[in-house]
């Protein structure tokens, strides 16, 4: 067997690249095409359309810092939705936290979901059959259409990029219900991408946020195989304290919560909200 | 003209490759390959023996946190003394602080240094003719051996990976000298790499640091194309509260030497010292 490489093709004149033992799937599911390959440098990885979305190797600083930073910023947060986030990893972070009562998880993609739980069955674990959670196959932007008003008190969107299946994800209409079927200290986490790159993500995205929510901003995190130095997490939430936390009480809500990390740390968490002036300047006014 | 791609080498099953307009230069020095090229991307690259050392794009988060973080930690460095960074970024950035009486920096390979004048000239500004500047082509190894005691209040070192040239930068005889020309509040930095590939790197140069100083620590920066999360700044040091000071301390600091960043702020400052786990585990006990 010769070696192959998976060159990225997320930006067009740049990128990362693996070589990869061997290919383990690739399925044209109705709305992507779905590769799961694996690498001695990164365990298996998880491709969408040619974008990664997960290794195993550097998944825990994506899913600990979707995860843990809304949920304890909150801090009481009983009722959290999922969207996207088919590999299982969010799920299963969110069900660490003693204090959730629910989660529901809303896919789009069941093909992502089957693929995750044969060949990255470490991602989801056994979150996939715990009595707390309700994996629905399904669109997001339906499910807060006709979700209750104040039904959630965290919304957590782990999608592609605002192109293709994601792109929906971004629209005034989804943040609109979003912010209504939230409770009053509720709040929204989404990926905005790498700002070194695609500073236009974090730019429009945060201004449509800003039409539905009184405070916006964004959390960074250094995820190994999204290049370009930070990503950006963006929140949208209706109390600006939540925020402002200090670490200390980030740290007695952790160890009330149950959770430790391998990125995350309490002051991880307080120092993800310190952006560099050149991500701070694309959040809007 | 066809496309052509520049595969980075640093790592043999994973790494970032950029699409160059052209190639400006390809010469191989004494001491390493040398190649400076086009990209639509990220402008200007520079590589040493096929690994990227700097891009005109992002190359501020690398020279902002070598040189603010050490300078106002310090608090009062007049002299300084830089080994490698023979593009003169470091130089020009440790200029800007208005305390800084004198700069010497001694970069082994005077390709570098030429290559950089002719095709990065924005990179070194007018540092390079500045009175407070004293340029070396030479050993680093060896100027440290023969300064005087006590000459100089921080040492940055921009080098390669502890390999090949680098190498002799990480040695026990190099710290044991940093250590004896450094003034009692002195301090070091040294680039150690990004510890979620090369965590051998920070973990065994910290190990050697630690004989010759009581504090040893490192600190952070996402450097969008040292890719794989986090690289790390190595720290030693004679007086452990420089790491520890407030958010408050730095930007007066700051604001008395007449410095800003675009990375760089005195929130960015105090928060790179707070490693994740997955980093901190690296370091001695």
């Amino acid at each position: 067997m010769t070696d192959t490489w998976f060159n990225e093709t997320l930006y067009p004149d740049w990128g990362q690249r693996f070589k990869f033992v061997r290919q383990l799937a690739r399925v044209q599911s109705p709305f992507q095409d779905i590769a799961v390959f694996e690498t001695d440098s990164h365990g298996r990885v998880l491709t969408l359309d040619g974008v990664v979305q997960i290794t195993e190797r550097d998944e825990f600083v994506y899913q600990e810092m979707l995860t843990h930073v809304p949920l304890l910023a909150h801090g009481n947060a009983k009722n959290v939705l999922i969207i996207g986030a088919g590999d299982g990893g969010v799920l299963k972070h969110v069900l660490m936290h003693k204090g959730v009562e629910r989660a529901v998880m809303a896919e789009i993609d069941g093909e992502v979901i089957r693929l995750s739980k044969e060949f990255l069955p470490g991602i989801g674990g056994d979150a996939w059959t715990n009595p707390r959670a309700e994996v629905i196959v399904g669109d997001g932007i339906d499910y807060v259409k006709k979700a209750p008003d104040a039904s959630f008190d965290v919304i957590i969107v782990d999608s592609t990029d605002p192109i293709g299946v994601g792109e929906v994800l971004f629209t005034d209409e989804f943040y609109k219900n979003a912010a209504r079927i939230l409770t009053p200290q509720g709040l929204i986490v989404n990926q905005c991408g790498v700002p070194f790159m695609q500073a236009d993500e974090l730019h429009e995205t945060s201004l449509r946020r800003k039409q539905f929510f009184p405070h916006v901003t964004a959390y960074i995190a250094a995820v190994p195989t999204y290049v370009g130095g930070y990503m950006t997490l963006g929140w949208a939430g209706k109390d600006a304290s939540l925020t402002q936390h200090s670490v200390e009480t980030i740290a007695a809500r952790a160890a009330e919560a149950g959770i430790t990390g391998e990125y995350w740390s309490p002051n991880v968490h307080v120092a993800s909200f310190w952006l560099p002036p050149y991500i701070a300047k694309h959040l809007p006014k």
